[in-house]
């Protein structure tokens, strides 16, 4: 492999048109190549606007000989097949969360990956979960790990959308939308989630939309985290978290637009604009997550979190929704 | 009685004696007459410096035809014992919380109370939830209720002291501390709440006080709060709180201290000072609730929260303690 | 002089009204017991709901046998004659500011005070400068004194309502809106004005209000502030002050309402909410204010800023008026 | 010239280097080829990281056949011959502001432009305002031209360094710290400065430096901007800017770090901590210059700030300077 990787992408919906534009304009050592989509005319005007090609099928795609690393973007039900032709194909994939639709695939991805590093002695598979290169979560995780704030005890964590697809279930709210906290609560602080309680705030029971929810995860020190879902708050994209130690607390700074004073119908209110974007929330991170993934693969290595880390999310995510259903506490298995 | 309520103070500690200087510098209608307390060169200097007696026993203060009225702020285990007593005496009685140590010593004053309803036509016992009266809560209750962030669904709740009492213990941060949200959360909401799950982050089980601790409060109509209550939190005493609702959010505007931008040895911080002073951070609310007592207690009401909220605020409590001792979900009993 | 203080208030306009309420409610040692206004309905409505005589004419309140003292918040041209007769009949007096609406009015008062005392060896006046007992205030020049900042080298000051009345006039904004911060930064500094430069942002020199203005003053030491007043804000009243010291800065945190986070038409927003009600956002420091003139008045005293300091701010405010006649930075006298 | 652009780099201190490392990582379209420092151990190391050649003199860098376009990093003083001898060799060159330590210097350079701009019809220079670039100077600037707080009036910015350089003057502040100002205060409104007062804040005149600044500056249409320029704050950088209009305000939201918790000697304070890395500050800013050159050069076009802007900067600092020495208000000419 050259200084150059040559990336195809695989899904041209909103999230891979914009990786693809992240590639274009921000990561110099990679090339996009390639375009699939089921949608034939979006992959062809993404691949046009990207000078790339479009290509009719994923599988078409991944075996390409023009192409050295795969993205993929697609649907949540087509992740683990796809990712499972990337290892067949011996090929770098950076995957979106989740790595699977549920606990059986992202285990066959695992076991995929380890027969593949058994021969060939190198790692494939990464999984999307930006939040691990958003500057302040990176900062946040380094404050604790000094021990700036003593030991962690508590961490708070929000995740408020403005408004969710109207494909949204119960259900995925915590496989698509709680998997980020599923995930980066257990980076920040180091350790495995081992219990998870997730209800639904005020569950009418006829059928609506399980939203917001509540969940309690209990990390393996006996550290609680606190997390709200909400993909329905329409005042925007909001993402908190806060961790809470002995010595003080830290937590995200928001990345606020400008700050306003304006007067309204209902008085005047002084504060921070709030977008409903979440790519440009995670500008940086997803930059940044390209950019690494890029030159990983480039040294034939993956850093960033892997099918193993994407597993273990899957793992809480499947007793979370077990908690949802039961209304109990759910111990984690250990794997 | 007149149009001056000649009050009884029984307890000189810190909250006692700051609720004789309450009095006697913003409350026209009160004069403090007579004060007690088991140290009784405690209950003398600060008799003296109101100009008051110092009286030997709760019990004479209570009965002295000198006291028109009761304020208790004794230590909590004497709290329910000393309401009845004022209830015998036919006095109008303003309890610190908790109303009492237990539910059952608490559901005996409700029922001494309601006898006494029943024979006189009024009321007796407040029971001192300030929060009640902070200008923020009411300005968010208020908030609520009109309808500015539609439906509410999530409340989080966060309760931090700088430093605990060296008798604090891990069923006292329910009974004691938390006790406030317990109460709160169902005023702010107008609903009961109904089941409680609490853990202690961190449990050391070698003994240690369990702090902090987190709890998941269930109300009637599924909404969902969170709790963080760290009486050793070091930095400050911070009481936080936002309802999240359909068409918003809205929360306490915490009443800091000073803005400052300080060079540390750290690096620079910009931001607000945090006191520990949690009698300074509730001055407001400490006094319009006596004034509005005082008011009250002279037109032979009570306009407060009564023995029927103290009681509850117990229940929900005893709740609590048994799901920190089997870690499982305890539901509220409906009284 | 006994221990209660018969006051009498001179103008039940918004201030004036407030004030009686603010004595009622919560400063014991004072009774209200006569009102006058030139609108004689308003003196009877505000007179009656304090149990207090409407009084037909301002000397006939000032020369009364029934009033200890007196508080004046009648229109301004009024202030400096009704200041004089309290001077004539030895009264106590708290007066709104300005103390006068020009400088030979508030150096008759000076002069005729200092006539009083040389006779009868104690002072009558003070004026209402009451952000001198606003708790944020107070606080801030105790941070600057104990040096906390370093040495104090520049203030900023932002002075908004949200909007003006239909009198206000371009030299009114001067003499009645700046001249708060002609008073505090130099107590907060505790040195002089020495130069004022005071500019029209904006100015349509058609005879529109000129307004907002900016000033800069000079101080003693060199020490520099920058001053916006803008009168017309719209989204509400909104005070702040920053100073910046060679160890940090330290400012005023506003005491804003709720947070909130809403969905507006024009994107969402995270913030407080700003009251356009400057008699609530003062409301501590009027109570503490009048309470404390209360205390000192029946002692014969006089505490707060007096005769002097409401002279030296209208001596400030003329130079800003010149200033902003000739564009020019005018100095100020030392008297 | 094709779709890569050959940079050279003249500098190669703090700044130099870091553009050097944001070409090479974020800017796909440019290569950097050679670099030129006085210090030519510093040039080689900088040059070897980056893959490119280190060149003896910054004559030889900038008439190389190697090199397409030049970015220039070195000492202020050395800027103006540096482009005039970019322009000579026909090459894009982005120069860090200052353009010229001078208002002759920097006058020189737009007639050179503008000669060549006569004979090849096309521009050649950019200043390094990368405050232009940084995405919420963007967004204010936008919302204000959106007319989204009505007529703007008053301008508010501060600018603080943690420490300054040894070498730092009075004058310098000006030319080399508030020229940020005096560029965005006109950008940010699209009109002319028209007059300036500058004044040191308790100038010691002693010799030492005369800083913090406070400047008033006054725009065409009569809105006015106060700048405070502190370059020894000691707590952090910290760039701030606040527009006032009609209908509200609107200012940047610091991009600070984590919001942190903390018991400190002095007591707790919660708030954000403030970086003093003034490039850590403006990453996004520098980045999306760079590229935004990079780009424009291929095309053979200068989008950004050019000769005009940057002389007409150093046209208002010369009139600063010139309010420094004199204590009086300067008009800025037109050119």
């Amino acid at each position: 492999m050259t200084g150059l990787l040559r990336v195809g992408m695989v899904g041209a919906g909103a999230m891979g048109a914009s990786h693809v534009r992240t590639l274009a304009t921000w990561v110099p050592a990679a090339r996009l190549c390639a375009v699939h989509d089921a949608d034939s005319s979006r992959a062809e005007h993404v691949a046009a606007a990207a000078g790339a090609v479009a290509v009719g099928s994923a599988e078409e795609l991944i075996d390409s000989g023009d192409v050295d690393a795969i993205v993929i973007a697609s649907p949540d039900p087509m992740h683990a097949e796809q990712v499972l032709a990337c290892i067949a194909a011996g090929k770098p994939v950076l995957c979106e969360k989740p790595l699977a639709s549920d606990v059986e695939l992202s285990r066959q991805v695992v076991e995929a990956e380890a027969a593949y590093v058994e021969r060939h002695g190198r790692r494939l598979v990464q999984v999307g979960f930006m939040r691990r290169y958003d500057p302040a979560f990176v900062a946040l995780r380094a404050h604790v790990a000094a021990g700036a704030i003593g030991t962690p005890r508590v961490v708070h964590c929000v995740h408020r959308n403005a408004a969710s697809h109207s494909t949204a279930t119960t259900e995925g709210i915590v496989v698509n939308s709680m998997i980020h906290e599923l995930d980066h609560v257990p980076w920040l602080l180091d350790e495995p989630i081992t219990a998870i309680t997730v209800r639904v705030a005020r569950d009418t029971s006829d059928g609506a939309l399980g939203d917001p929810q509540v969940a309690l995860l209990e990390l393996a020190s006996g550290t609680i985290a606190t997390v709200e879902v909400f993909v329905n708050a329409r005042y925007g994209y909001d993402v908190q978290c806060e961790v809470v130690g002995d010595d003080g607390t830290a937590g995200l700074t928001p990345p606020y637009g400008l700050t306003v004073r304006s007067p309204l119908a209902s008085g005047g209110v002084c504060g921070v604009q709030v977008s409903s974007d979440f790519v440009q929330r995670f500008a940086d991170a997803y930059r940044i997550e390209l950019a690494d993934w890029v030159a990983a693969s480039l040294r034939g290595a993956v850093d960033g979190p892997g099918a193993r880390e994407g597993h273990r999310a899957n793992v809480v995510a499947a007793a979370g929704i077990e908690s949802l259903r039961t209304g109990e506490r759910v111990e984690v298995p250990a794997d």
